[in-house]
């Protein structure tokens, strides 16, 4: 069986290798390529894609699976063959449903997408996304049908990226999850915000930029095998554990953009960097859901990043990379103002209260689209009733309000956004369970110390990759199913530090 | 026959997608990439080139060649098709000798052979790279013997780069070119050497690359097609036609190295964006040879670039950037100074007229290693008394020795240096056609103004691609064969005017 096992790897390996590069065409294409590359570079980027799929839909794959079954069930459930095993099964289950050329097709398409959206949004235009869109919904409900017996139109594109999470469950976690934060948010709104106007002054990009790679450091993002570059819509990236990079944003006059963006990127990125270097090339070396990546990403950027602890240390060298900007303003003060609570229009520069209401709205709508009780062409419309009703505000256009996020403009409808709340659930189940086993860690951050919590991290999520299920990970990390009590716990004690809340 | 013409344009534009992507991988290697992505890099890229080898050799496109042979002889020679199906085919001969798995092994050790050498050279260290070249020695001597038959082992390494030209046409125009060199060299070199002090203050690295790319932009270079960054070797590469980048490298104690650099890379880019768009994707949409891509840069870097014309209109642009470091010098003083010629170490810092002298020395030690005159352990020995006979100096170490070119520890030894001294010689060709045309040209550069040259180089090389070959392009742009006249010319009367030749 060793033979067998061994060419499938030395196959999935390929695989990853035609992926990889796929990825660097996307990364380059996202920092540094000329505009004249664009139409080739989409080209190229489905011609990339359309190899990988055929390689890993290749019955070769089907069969070597199949020879290799009895062997599987006889491995430890834990061991990594076969988890890498398990994990190849479901995928080619599932690619071999999509044909090639169907891919190929969606990739060329959503790359012409991003081009007219890119911009489209700064023009305020959705006129001219909406065929682009309306194409892109066409081939989502064809993505979904390719599985047929679903519950929910959107499961089986909620699947991929949240594996053992139903359109269903995730509604139903949102419905508790809104009823216990519309209060929290409606306490905190109804009182005076916060002055945040000590992050509006002038801030060079440089020494943001520096600071925030700093930070990154500290929290333990290896430079080794990493790097950071400029983007107009930040993300992580990986072409191995070797080399996984994140990308930024910077805004003159906003202290936060670059500096939280870094935060938030560098957790994706200890996700990956944390991986068992034993899976490098494999289906097993990447993480295994959304919801658990973003949770990374927002334990860091939001439960350390955003923590009193943390600034209490981190406050005086920002001081001093601002001396003018910051010298008179006290820890306190900045405290409150990164944390400002307020009804905004932009998703990703909401803060940790009032988010998941962005994103509920999103999911929400992909269901709506989905289900085809919402047209394309009435989004703008909806957007703004909808957003309204929950914010009280109205987007004073589209550019803030259905053009704003690149997704359903460089991807599919559906499943795209649940798993920023679920990374924010889980990532304060996982920081609690942490806290709870290292008391220490609350200390450890007052002091810029970040160790024990990042092995604790690495220990029981990061090094397993998609070994794993989001459900195995959270049972065996913390010892029960997701739950959104630590979450709201969370919020409740922080913001009742910084709020008047009943 | 139109739908077996497309089939096989298809298969070469998926091909060249493949090719474009291992390109980036080069690419973002050299430029970008954290020291972690080594290892995978080096696998990703060599299952790229494997991949594309792969497809390429693939049956189909021999039938499909076939199949179009009785269309292609009623094609006008000099149509489109006509030229596509004549390079097809000529690679796919070659191609199909070739085992995909040898490609493969090839380039994962020429990659790990490269990064040995990053570290070696710094190191002087000849010992550690030693058993990689002698590996790449052997790789070598077997890629030539895929093609039996040949007068010498070097000429099926040098087809691919020189294509019309096998080891003993090379020796003899390097035997006729150094007859008439060695005697200008040494008139020179008696001489008292010029003052190059001037371009040895500091120089502020960031307003060396902002007058770098000025200058390519008059040149011609498109950077909404095109980009500049830096590297430690620098190239030209291409992703597309719509995307042609340049690299450099800067030294703030001499402003040459920036400068020229980044003339010639424009050189080589001007070439690439100047083929007919309609070419995209195709083997058609790349230079011909190395000799005629290196016409190009050594054009644009010395024959413009470092004529006395161009800096009496660019001079003092320049100054304007370095007012303290050049502000009370001439511009005679300026000229004499990039145009010193001295016997020096470095290959890539030397003069127009001993520059070739380098490039003979490893074309001369690629035939004798092929051919097992020469052993790789004897390389630095052979370096130092073949340098010490043709220069008069002895190299001090490996490091400016036989460890500077990346070339041999980078790719397969034969065929790599030629190709810059046949550049030498067809630059000085086409621009003394080109201002036989146009008496203007003169004047133009005088004032800054190279459109008419860009426009001749355009028409009557560039546009074609590599539709005609090497002797064709030559032939029709200038009526005869490669010829060194027009450049022995050049060099004696450009030096005459500036050292006193007999």
């Amino acid at each position: 069986m060793q033979s067998e096992f061994q060419e499938l790897k030395t196959r999935l390996i390929e695989i990853n290798d035609i992926q990889s590069a796929a990825g660097l065409l996307y990364w380059d294409q996202s920092t540094y390529m000329p505009p004249g590359g664009a139409a080739a570079r989409g080209r190229q980027s489905a011609t990339l894609r359309r190899l990988a799929h055929e390689k890993f839909t290749d019955p070769t794959i089907g069969k070597l699976l199949d020879t290799l079954q009895s062997y599987q069930e006889n491995l430890d459930y834990d061991s990594d063959e076969a988890g890498l095993l398990r994990v190849t099964r479901r995928h080619y289950e599932r690619a071999i449903k999509i044909p090639s050329d169907f891919l190929a097709e969606v990739t060329t398409h959503t790359s012409e997408s991003y081009q007219v959206w890119t911009e489209a949004r700064p023009a305020n235009d959705f006129d001219s996304v909406r065929p682009y869109l309306e194409k892109t919904l066409e081939y989502s409900r064809q993505s979904a049908n390719f599985f047929p017996g679903y519950d929910h139109i959107a499961d089986p594109l909620i699947e991929p990226r949240d594996y053992g999470m139903k359109a269903a469950d995730v509604s139903q976690v949102f419905a508790e999850l809104r009823e216990a934060l519309v209060p929290i948010a409606s306490a905190i709104t109804s009182q005076t915000p916060a002055d945040d106007s000590c992050l509006h002054k002038n801030y060079p990009e440089d020494k943001q930029l520096a600071f925030g790679m700093k930070v990154a450091e500290k929290f333990g993002y290896d430079l080794n095998r990493g790097r950071q570059d400029m983007t107009h819509h930040p993300f992580m990236t990986k072409f191995s554990l070797g080399d996984v990079r994140i990308t930024t944003r910077a805004k003159e006059d906003s202290l936060g953009e670059a500096m939280f963006c870094t935060m938030h990127e560098t957790g994706h990125a200890l996700y990956e960097q944390g991986i068992n270097m034993e899976y490098e090339g494999t289906p097993l070396a990447r993480g295994t859901s959304a919801g658990v990546h973003e949770s990374q990403s927002r334990l860091w950027e939001n439960i350390v990043g955003r923590s009193r602890g943390f600034w209490n240390c981190f406050y005086p060298r920002l001081q001093e990379f601002f001396p003018e900007q910051l010298g008179a303003v006290s820890v306190d003060t900045f405290h409150r103002a990164i944390n400002k609570v307020e009804r905004s229009l932009i998703r990703t520069e909401a803060d940790e209260v009032t988010y998941n209401l962005h994103v509920m709205l999103r999911f929400d709508f992909e269901l709506a689209l989905l289900e085809g009780e919402m047209e394309i062409k009435d989004l703008p419309n909806a957007w703004r009733e909808r957003f309204e009703a929950d914010f009280g505000i109205v987007p004073p256009d589209d550019r803030d309000g259905v053009l704003q996020d690149v997704h359903w403009y460089f991807g599919l409808i559906g499943g795209s956004f649940q798993g920023y709340t679920l990374g924010n659930i889980l990532g304060a189940q996982f920081f609690s369970k942490a806290l709870e086993t290292h008391s220490e860690i609350t200390d450890d951050i007052e002091k810029g110390e970040f160790g024990t919590l990042h092995n604790w991290l690495k220990e029981n999520v990061y090094q397993h990759g998609s070994k794993f299920t989001a459900p195995e990970i959270i049972e065996r990390a913390t010892g029960q199913a997701m739950t959104i009590t630590p979450y709201i716990d969370y919020l409740r004690r922080k913001y009742g530090e910084l709020y008047d809340l009943n």
